[in-house]
């Protein structure tokens, strides 16, 4: 399985932009955070690609042109929504005491966690203060504020659902709906932002700028439970993470919400005791593989990631959008929905 | 000593602009931020007072009327400040593994660190959304944008501060100068933001507005260098942190950095050892306040407070500003270079 073209269309334009917002930041604190993008070694040696496949810059960038924009407008909100994507895993990786992302050492693992939460919160701000470029770029000041406040409101969201996602850990009365309610926040309230901030530099209809949001909400939604499906069943050396790496960590990802709703009793409690002890075994992990297997509920999971995508499609079909922008846009979202990294 | 009448006066609406921030926001999450701003207790019982002294927002809304501003123009940029210093108030104890501030535990010792984190990063997001309201109150948009500017660029100092203040930790050739530019990312970025960005909403004087930058900054300088005194002969009861807590959390605060200039190579070998050792025990804090004492590290600091705070009130002479608000200014840097907790 491959990353789609469009991927590789604008990847040299976002690493660009990220870059300058760092250019000429000397402290090593801003070597944290090139080390985390994948531009620099653990000793500060320059490496020639970058770290993650930059989903959400790609489809601000994307859903810009669709709507007849220049995408080089939206580069500066491209990079924003990079940045605040990346604060949230420095932290994240902190919160859940993980010592490894796209199969290289976390942040916090080189530089110990007081330094690491420094690095997540001063690339938050970076954030923000690559927003003035908008209005640089041409956009009025309106529009500059708007972008402002999506991304602040978005970054909000995000963290109430890491919030969320980590008071559910000690949980086990938590049915689908919560679920949905967490990963609305932690992972489609960012989407959404990209692909409406993306609507919003190219276009003032506010009927298109509206759809994109929607649009991203789903995708959103479907791309969580694809990670979800990963987090479990996913192959290490594709995804960078452990297997069973999830359930290790006992998060209640929707796989084992799903279990947790529909198991018998006495496979319900079986669940309910692994997740309750500090430390999950091999033994426990199949267990876990075992249920989750008896109550279908990967299939059950790809169900619900393919019923998301389709409505993201479907709003697509409805809009008047420019044909190629629109090709991609259905060939990344369908990439989404399979993608197995 | 007591806190000057100016803190009083505006407290009830800094107050209810963070409260009004804060409304609506169902979260627990929300409940770690309005426990640490004193508003309830750990079980959720509304507390009558607010914790800490505002000195934030109270410089802010000072500075906007001595120009001759309407401080209730620059409330939202006032709360958004003491938002930013409380973020860092709450990541900072989590770094530096405080549990107790203003003699209550601290949000992550109540909390634990990973929602801790959450509940800053969080409250530095409310800080920005807070800012759409200055041009609600009649402030243009381009000074809101300038007004965010500001205070994320003060925000990314402040960090800066932060990553400086823990490198030193395990650092013994640390120089004033060092010590300095640590300070004054750390604590006088923000203070002279906070007379900015006051006197930006307030004027369009261009030459005033950059006067009250610089009285911030030898202001904040001033402040942080008492609060090290404090830190480290400061009164628990008043202060709220235990005695010598500077010295068992290894801070190379201004005390410290002065006598390791000033000391003799043996003095200087024994604070040293002190300092590399993880554990700080009675003996030891009672070495290292004798070697402080014998380079007369007290009142070398304090001269230097009294020297930045010469240099704000020179300032302030040369400026034409509103007659009463130029005696309460007065009177809280005075009080500030004196204060006991």
């Amino acid at each position: 399985m491959k990353l789609p073209a469009v991927f590789e269309r604008y990847r040299a334009e976002i690493d660009r932009t990220l870059k300058s917002v760092l250019a000429k930041r000397r402290l090593p604190l801003y070597d944290m955070m090139r080390y985390h993008f994948g531009w620099l070694d653990e000793k500060g040696n320059t490496l020639p690609n970058s770290a993650g496949k930059a989903v959400r810059p790609t489809l601000c960038l994307l859903a810009c042109e669709a709507v007849g924009g220049d995408y080089s407008q939206a580069l500066p909100a491209a990079a924003a929504i990079e940045l605040v994507h990346n604060f949230s895993l420095i932290h994240d990786d902190i919160q859940d005491d993980d010592r490894e992302r796209r199969h290289r050492p976390t942040v916090w693992s080189l530089w110990g966690k007081p330094q690491a939460i420094n690095a997540g919160t001063a690339m938050r701000v970076l954030a923000d203060l690559t927003l003035p470029l908008l209005s640089k770029n041409g956009a009025s000041l309106e529009k500059q504020l708007r972008v402002q406040y999506l991304i602040d409101d978005a970054t909000l969201r995000l963290v109430e659902g890491q919030y969320l996602d980590i008071s559910y850990e000690s949980q086990f009365e938590i049915k689908v709906p919560d679920y949905l309610r967490m990963i609305e926040g932690k992972t489609a309230a960012l989407i959404a932002c990209a692909l409406e901030v993306g609507a919003l530099v190219g276009t003032d209809d506010e009927g298109m700028i509206h759809s994109f949001r929607d649009i991203g909400h789903n995708l959103g939604l479907a791309f969580q439970i694809r990670d979800d499906i990963l987090g479990i069943w996913g192959n290490e050396a594709e995804t960078g993470k452990p297997l069973g790496s999830d359930i290790s960590r006992r998060k209640k990802t929707l796989p084992i919400v799903y279990a947790l709703e529909q198991a018998g009793n006495r496979l319900r409690q079986e669940l309910v005791n692994i997740y309750r002890r500090g430390v999950v075994t091999d033994g426990d992990l199949a267990t876990v593989l075992r249920i989750l297997e008896e109550v279908d509920a990967r299939n059950q999971a790809q169900k619900m990631v393919e019923q998301y995508c389709r409505q993201a499609l479907q709003s697509i079909s409805k809009l008047a959008l420019v044909p190629s922008a629109r090709r991609d846009l259905e060939e990344v979202i369908n990439f989404l929905a399979e993608r197995s990294f």
